[in-house]
């Protein structure tokens, strides 16, 4: 067992377990984004770093079918940093909010070695129920979002020394907000693909294996931090979910078939 | 202008600013409590960080005269760590929200160089209105709760290889839940003790001096990270206030009244 399991085991409860906790009408979701572990500070500008964050704890609460509303932001800022960088680091955080009519409402300031950025997400769901990561039954379709392998991409030229560009996945990942929300009514269960197709789809078939029937580089299939939605559909409603993308102007990747049988492959993503 | 400052500036709003944000009947705040910023870590137990940390996050909800409900939890831990020191840390977070009836219901989990404990805690106002620590008029009575100084003592036996006992204030903060929930209606204002009574003061009262009618040392008037409760109270409500901390068992001290001065002395407590 390793670490993030003792603590997920030790806090277990019915609340937890999915991208964000539900309460009444509310989801709250929280991640931390800190230097060293999810990026290296010259690999982004304050701007990028500070949208990124946003971006990525938005994800949990789009990808629940919630409409984010409040942030709470707790900074660690190491010494070194200028005013400006803290400002442009804040604006990235600010705009990127404000793009998603979301306010931060506020949280607290401390020094660190490393630059901590911890937020929590306060969102109000679109609809009586969440959409979970659980339920997916054999039979139900699996589709994701956009383009997989970009971000792993853009993470090996960066750890190679190379740069990428700030339309890079890997900087900007899309959230699927209008999609997620306008077609959660037919969708068996959905997440975000945070830890790789190969991780998350464990999680979202509970280890059922999938009939492929779209073939996937390696790249595609471990790539993390992505953020594109891996959704379950059951096969009535297949149609509606297909037409739902095409109305938002995404491309919706058919995956394969859930089957009754256990997954072979067990991938696992970590960050660097 | 420092970079907390700079920080709180760019995200100022009509919500933050207190120590928790007030949204409907509900009330968020966040702390960070991070190693080698507000302890090292052989200075307190993996039972006592959890038990801390929960603390001083509770407190700002307490403060402002709320129930807390729910608690969010970012971990971030260094690799060294074992599972038995990850569970008693998860324990002390764990039996001390459950105190308060409060349960932690998501979170998120990382490695980092330091021990980072990232709290949000959400709570329900007790009435209408949040205590907020604005308010405070000319005339008004300036009292805290409980002693003030053991803290800082013990910081600085600990900073001089010293041991302190397990309730010290500095290890197991008093919080005065239910004196606050009871005595709010007659409150002016009021906020928690965390950066110490000289600069905390100088919040509660806008700047404004007091004359004081109690003589504090200078280490009662520096101590931070006390949580007791600084209030301000409206001269006809002092005798019920008074009475309401006599039924709760706790010391309410008189410090004296805000006088139409501005205040002469400027403290700011900064963590070691």
């Amino acid at each position: 067992m390793d670490k993030e399991q003792i603590v997920i085991s030790n806090f277990a409860n019915n609340l937890n377990g999915d991208d964000g906790a539900v309460i009444g009408n509310m989801v709250y979701s929280k991640d931390m984004f800190v230097e060293d572990i999810h990026f290296k500070s010259h690999w982004l500008s304050p701007k990028q770093i500070g949208s990124k964050a946003m971006i990525v704890n938005l994800s949990d609460a789009i990808a629940m079918n919630a409409t984010p509303k409040y942030a709470l932001l707790g900074l660690g800022l190491p010494r070194n940093l200028s005013s400006k960088y803290i400002k442009e680091l804040s604006n990235g955080l600010k705009e990127t909010a404000a793009k998603f009519n979301t306010q931060i409402i506020g949280g607290d300031t401390i020094s660190s070695d490393k630059l901590i950025i911890s937020l929590t997400i306060i969102s109000h769901l679109n609809s009586k129920k969440p959409l979970s990561r659980y339920g997916a039954k054999v039979g139900d379709i699996v589709c994701y979002t956009g383009r997989l392998g970009e971000s792993l991409k853009g993470l090996k030229t960066l750890l190679n020394g190379g740069e990428i560009g700030s339309n890079s996945r890997f900087v900007k990942p899309n959230l699927r907000f209008e999609f997620i929300k306008n077609s959660a009514k037919w969708l068996r269960s959905g997440m975000d693909i945070s830890d790789g197709l190969a991780s998350d789809l464990a999680k979202i078939t509970g280890n059922k294996a999938v009939k492929f029937t779209k073939k996937l580089s390696k790249i595609e299939f471990i790539s993390g931090e992505e953020y594109e939605m891996l959704i379950v559909v059951p096969p009535r409603n297949l149609k509606r979910v297909l037409n739902q993308a095409k109305i938002s102007r995404i491309k919706l990747n058919i995956l394969g078939k859930i089957i009754n049988e256990r997954a072979k492959f067990h991938g696992k993503f970590s960050h660097f």
